[in-house]
Formats: C-alpha cells, sequence, structure tokens
C-alpha cells in the first residue's frame, strides 16, 4: 500500500526547496517549449471556443491582432471558427498567465529557473491596469500598449538582466515582501517596488535614451502588480517541483479559463478534475455589480497552490480594503488553510503568527473529510470581451473536483 | 483658567493636518535659517563640548574635517577647545538630524515644507550602513562617503525633484508605508523603497552618465533608511505645527545627544525639560553587548513624538527580529501608547487593528499620572567615536522631565 503521507512529505519539501531565480525575458517562440506561431495559451484547464466566455474571447482576438494573424475581431473570429487557431493551456508549456493569460509567440515571457531541481517557467509581462489584454480588451489602445511593452521595455528588462551578478532570486523577494503587507496575488505592492528598486540601476545602465529609460522605470513602478508575473512564473516552478510524486494527494495545479474550475494532483499525472468556475465575492468598482462579473478566470490561483495569496492573507490586512472583509477575516484565512494543507513553509513566513509559516500544499484529502475547500483572492472581470476588471474578491473552487480527484486517486492506487 | 483638553486639541489637530512635501534638497548654508560656517548643529537639547559624549565627539570631529576647517582630529579637538566652534541643537533651527545628528553649512539637506501651515523643516542625508558620522565615525572612508552625498548624490536628488511635477508628499508615503510593515523610525524599509521608485525615473531624466547614474539608484534603494530623514524633517515640521499652543501640555520635541535626554512641551515655550539618557535595551550585533553601548542619541525621537515609531509598533511586527521582543509585543507597545496620547492619527493607520490611527501627541499630564513614559525605537550607538552601530532596540525617555516639565506647567499657568 502506498505511503501517502510520506508521499505528500516529498511532495511538499520539494515545493518548499525549489528555488526560483529570474533569470530573464525572451520571446515566447524562442523558450516555451512546444510554442508555435497559430498556438494560443490561455489561463486554466483544457478549452475549446465555443465555451470560452467573454474575456477569454476578447483576449484570444487581441493576440490575433497584435500577432498580425487577424486586422480585426471579425477576421480574429473567423481564424478561429476555421479552425486556424490551436488553442492550449499555458499548464502544458510550462507556463502561467494571470487573468486570461493568453500568450502568443511573439510576446515577451519572463523566464524563471528552479535551480535547485532544474525545471523552468514562463510567464508573460503585465500590462498594468486600464483597459488591458488579460481582462479580454482588444482595443488600439490595448495592442499598442502590448507593442511598446513587447518592442521597447521586455528588452531592457531582458537585458538589464543579463547585467545583473546575482540573479534575481524570487523566493527571497516573496519572502520579504510577506513582511511588508504583501500576500503575493492581489497585493504585489511591496514586490512590485522591490522588483523595480532592484532592476533600476541595471536599466539604468544599458539605456540611452533618458525619456525611455524613465518612462520604463515609471512603468514598473507605478504598477503594483510588476512582480505577480514573475512571481505566478516562481510558484509554478515550485509547483511544479512537487508534480509527479507517486503516491501523494497534494494539489500541484489550481486554475481556471473563466469557465472552468480545474485542479492536476501530484500523484495523478497531467488528469484535470474540472467542474464550472463560480462568480467571486467581493467589492465591486463603482458602476459595477456581480451582475457584470466572469465566472472566476486565471493562472493566478497557482500563487496559492504555492502557499501564498490568500493562505497568506494574514501578512496582509490592509488587502482588506481592496477584496473586502475585516483584518480579522485575513488572519481567519490563513488559519483556516493550515487545516487542509500538509506543511508549513520554511521560507515564507508571517510576522504577526509569530513568524510561522505560511500553510503549503493543499491536501486533497483533507480537502474532502474536512469540507474546506481553498481559498483563493482574485480579480473580477467583466463577462464581456472588452470592458476589463470590475473589482476584486474572494472564492473558492468548486468542491466537487476535489471529490472526483480523490476518487481517481483511490482507483489509481487501488484503494478502493 | 486655561482650558487644557481644548487646546491640546487644537494642538494635535494641527499636528495631523500639517501636510509636509519634501520640495528640494540644497546647501545648509542656504536654507537653515541662522546657519553659518563656524556653527555645527547637533541631536538633542543643547551640550557643551566636555559633556558630549564618544560618538557626538566623533561626529564633531568629522564634520569639521568634511568643511576643511581641521585637518585631523588634533586640529578639530584644538579648534573646538579653542572656542572657535559653536555648537546649537539641530531643533533650535528648524532641523533634526539622526543619532549625533551633526549638521554642518556645507552639508546638503533635504528641505520639506509642511503647506498647511507654512512652516518648513531640514534633515541631511542618509548614509547608509557601516561607519558613518551619525555613529561618531569620522575615518577617510566616511568622509569621502560624505564628499560623495554631497557632490554626486545630494545635486542630483535636488535637481530630479526639481523636475518632479507632483511633489513628494511625505505624509502620503508614511500612511502608505505603514500599511506595509513600516513603523517609520527603525523600519523604514517599505518607505526607502517608494522614496527610491518616486525619484527614479525622475533621476533617469536629468543623469547623462550611466554608471553615475547606477551608483545613486543603488545607493538610494539598497538602503533601508533612505527616506528616515525626509521623514524625520516631515514629523518635525508636523511637531513644529504642534508647538506654541497656548494652554497644551502635548509634547512636541523629544530629543537626545548621546548624554541627556529632552522634551519640550507645546505651551512651554523653547524651554527644555533634561535629565540624563538611558541606554537602551536590545539586540546586539556579534561581538558587542550593552557595556559597549553609548546612552541613547538622535533626533530621530520626533517620529515617536509625531505619532508613528515605537507608536505605530504594531504595523511592523517583523522589526522585533532587529530591535527584540515578540510581534505581540509589537501590539501592546502601540496599544499602550493609546493610554498618554490625545488622539488617533487622521492620516497614519494600523491595519491589523482595524485600521485606527496611530497615538499621536503625547500628554506630559498622562504621562505622568499613569506613570507611562513614551516608547522609543532606536539604533544603539558605540559608546567610543569611531566604532559605528552595534545594536538597535527599545528604550523609554527618564520620567523625571515629564514631571519637571508638569511642575513647569503648573507654575506657568498658575494652577498651583
Amino acid at each position: 500500500m502506498v505511503k501517502i503521507d510520506t508521499a505528500n512529505e516529498t511532495a511538499v519539501s520539494r515545493m518548499m526547496e525549489a528555488r526560483p531565480i529570474l533569470t530573464g525575458v525572451a520571446t515566447a517562440r524562442d523558450v516555451i517549449p512546444g510554442m508555435r506561431d497559430n498556438l494560443l495559451l490561455h489561463a486554466g484547464p483544457p478549452i475549446e471556443w465555443a465555451r470560452m466566455s467573454g474575456p477569454l474571447r476578447g483576449a484570444v482576438i487581441g493576440a490575433l491582432i497584435f500577432e498580425g494573424l487577424a486586422q480585426d475581431e471579425a477576421s480574429a473570429v473567423a481564424m478561429v471558427e476555421a479552425g486556424e487557431v490551436d488553442f492550449a493551456p499555458c499548464h502544458h508549456h510550462q507556463s502561467v498567465g494571470p487573468m486570461a493569460g493568453v500568450t502568443s509567440a511573439s510576446m515577451k515571457v519572463y523566464v524563471v529557473e528552479n535551480i535547485t531541481h532544474g525545471n523552468k517557467a514562463y510567464s508573460n509581462l503585465n500590462e498594468g491596469y486600464g483597459k488591458v489584454l488579460r481582462y479580454g480588451a482588444y482595443s488600439d489602445e490595448v495592442i499598442n500598449k502590448l507593442r511598446w511593452m513587447n518592442e521597447t521595455m521586455g528588452p531592457i528588462v531582458a537585458e538589464a538582466l543579463a547585467q545583473s551578478e546575482d540573479s534575481l532570486d524570487v523566493r527571497a523577494l516573496l519572502s520579504e515582501s510577506l513582511h511588508m503587507g504583501d500576500e503575493g496575488h492581489n497585493r504585489n505592492k511591496a514586490g512590485s517596488i522591490i522588483f523595480t528598486v532592484r532592476l533600476a540601476p541595471l536599466i539604468a545602465g544599458v539605456v540611452d535614451d533618458k525619456d525611455v529609460e524613465a518612462e520604463v522605470l515609471k512603468f514598473l513602478g507605478d504598477n503594483a502588480l510588476s512582480v505577480l508575473n514573475p512571481v505566478m512564473a516562481a510558484c509554478k516552478a515550485m509547483a511544479d517541483a512537487a508534480h509527479g510524486v507517486e503516491g501523494s494527494t497534494l494539489v500541484t495545479t489550481m486554475a481556471r479559463n473563466g469557465t472552468d474550475f480545474g485542479v492536476r494532483v501530484s500523484g495523478l499525472g497531467e488528469r484535470w478534475f474540472t467542474a464550472p468556475a463560480e462568480v467571486p465575492d467581493g467589492l465591486y468598482f463603482p458602476g459595477f455589480s456581480s451582475e457584470d462579473a466572469n465566472a472566476d478566470i486565471g493562472d493566478s490561483t497557482i500563487t496559492e497552490t504555492a502557499g501564498i495569496g490568500a493562505f497568506a492573507m494574514a501578512a496582509a490586512p490592509a488587502i482588506v480594503t481592496f477584496i473586502s472583509g475585516t483584518p480579522q477575516d485575513a488572519l481567519n484565512a490563513t488559519l483556516e488553510m493550515y487545516e487542509i494543507t500538509a506543511a508549513e513553509h520554511t521560507h515564507f513566513t508571517i510576522p504577526v503568527l509569530d513568524f510561522r509559516g505560511t500553510p503549503t500544499g493543499i491536501d486533497i484529502r483533507k480537502v474532502v473529510e474536512l469540507g474546506i475547500a481553498p481559498r483563493v483572492n482574485t480579480g473580477i472581470a467583466h463577462k464581456e470581451a472588452g470592458v476589463g476588471q470590475v473589482g476584486a474578491g474572494l472564492v473558492r473552487p468548486p468542491m466537487a473536483i476535489f471529490e472526483e480527484a480523490l476518487v481517481a486517486f483511490a482507483e489509481k492506487y487501488g484503494l478502493v
């Protein structure tokens, strides 16, 4: 009989020992395994065009326009309907993307390497606020910003990182930012300015044009989500290190495509367990309500999978002004997650809990037994393409996917 | 009979309504009222050479060498003993300086203006760690760093600030950094990187030499105390706004010169109440103990005077790794300070206390009645000149100065 606890200990130790380093910025087609010109990666579990929600469709249209494969919405939709575009989850290509997560071959991506185990992970660049592709917007403004990021900012950050003598240790950055009021998912204020401050002298050394340099530094420094994408890639690298441990019931992927919420389990190979994603509870921007909200979307739940995000909410009491609730709720969120996890993180600690490690390694046995689904902090997208973010809040995956995964586990390992 | 409560309400409201803006960097002799070439400003209440402690003497020697008035220790001491050097508290010249606080005529200083009431305050530039003048070191290394700060970094920051369309609002910066694990006195990690990130695009726009620019950005970004000096000037501007309110028992200055701890009170004019400063309790760097410690030193207690620092410890639980204690102690420190203060700050809030305002406006009546002296977080200097910082910890002013001030208050206002 398989020793589940031992397997879980191996898996969670690998997750915590993984040391993800941001080594560079490169073009997706050059570095992401299997990337090709007519392939679009997206957040969450696999999904076909017909079932895609508004924001994901909008991001698909925008990416095809960005790539120059389509001229406008109509031609993009025609291409997709003619079967000329392939879709695959980011997660199938060692990648993650926030919200729609759409990543195309020409896009610049962060390259993160887990130097403990050697695996790599990738994530696109963060666009900041307002009309952005990740929320399904694809106006000229959106595409122009993406082009500037890809042609101006991306190469500069790439060159800056290439000059760096000591690479950027994302795990160390997170350890620090969790002591500065971040939880690493919806609140990345401290992490993003640590990121910018570390990059600034390197950027100063590689850019000739003062105005361009000022623009890049302002873009990175003013965007409190600048570091979210490297952080997500780092969490992916950590979670992947824990995947594939025979007999382990720990969750190594949680991801949503705007229609379905999907999880994968360390000891259950590449199989997804999915169910319809729910609409988050939260605070809406003026003029919007839950009527406008799309179902939960994005790969950013990789943060909770790796022991931060909603799991580290006790470290980030100020976040409640953004996602609702009270500081006590934030504390309770973390305390509850200890119930369903295998370990306390050895590198991510929470000062206010006497430097206790964050709850890490979701055990599907505990989730099902206690009826406590993992907590997730999230942005909320408008359900129609092109509108953008309408709020931020809290959500949990549907319990059914953990039950289904547990049944599959029992079947695979002859426990039934 | 004087209405003390009404007077205190006026004073503390003025303190909280004060909006200190960092408007520039300038040379001390050009901006500090009364500054002249043979005058050295120092931290704390007035003191003559004979009673100065090691670190203050060291900083005096260093400043005379920096100014080119002396060649070495011997000639500096000879000048002082010949009566050629005048001394005055920073506080007598609208200024504040951390630790020894020695400020000379050629030094660059931050200029902070309280745009609510129009008063200004000044503070020197922060030198970072290691051998530094503020801890009484004066080797060539120290003097050379001061020269680089004065001749290279200072003018660049000055030019950058001059280009800024929206000036740097230090009160807003503090509101933000208190939500990011800072208390604004011993922990200024978040504030210093916010400061650097705000300056970076401005600096990019004014510097031609890439290496110089990278060096300045690295110096500011790597120094977790970069923002301490502008913060202290901001607190001085806020405290000064509350000074001189007839009938007020609120403390508007707390400062130490390494020998004496002194306070001034809003309704008691320019008179200092002093007593011997104590040695802080805290954590010592490897190789040092309380045997090595100088008595409490520095103007940085202006932060506690303005409602942050030890008064905001609950916002900064991670600080206990540096100054000793537990996160619960940090929470209790803030809770205790509510007992002796007049108000809860309208701009500085603590997420973990349900966004309660920090305890602000120390009332000498409450201090004496309850026997609770204000808490202070502080760095600890070696008692000999030239050694530097040996630790960090906690201290309180001697209770006698509050008793003496209360007696003086009763006498002045005919309450006895």
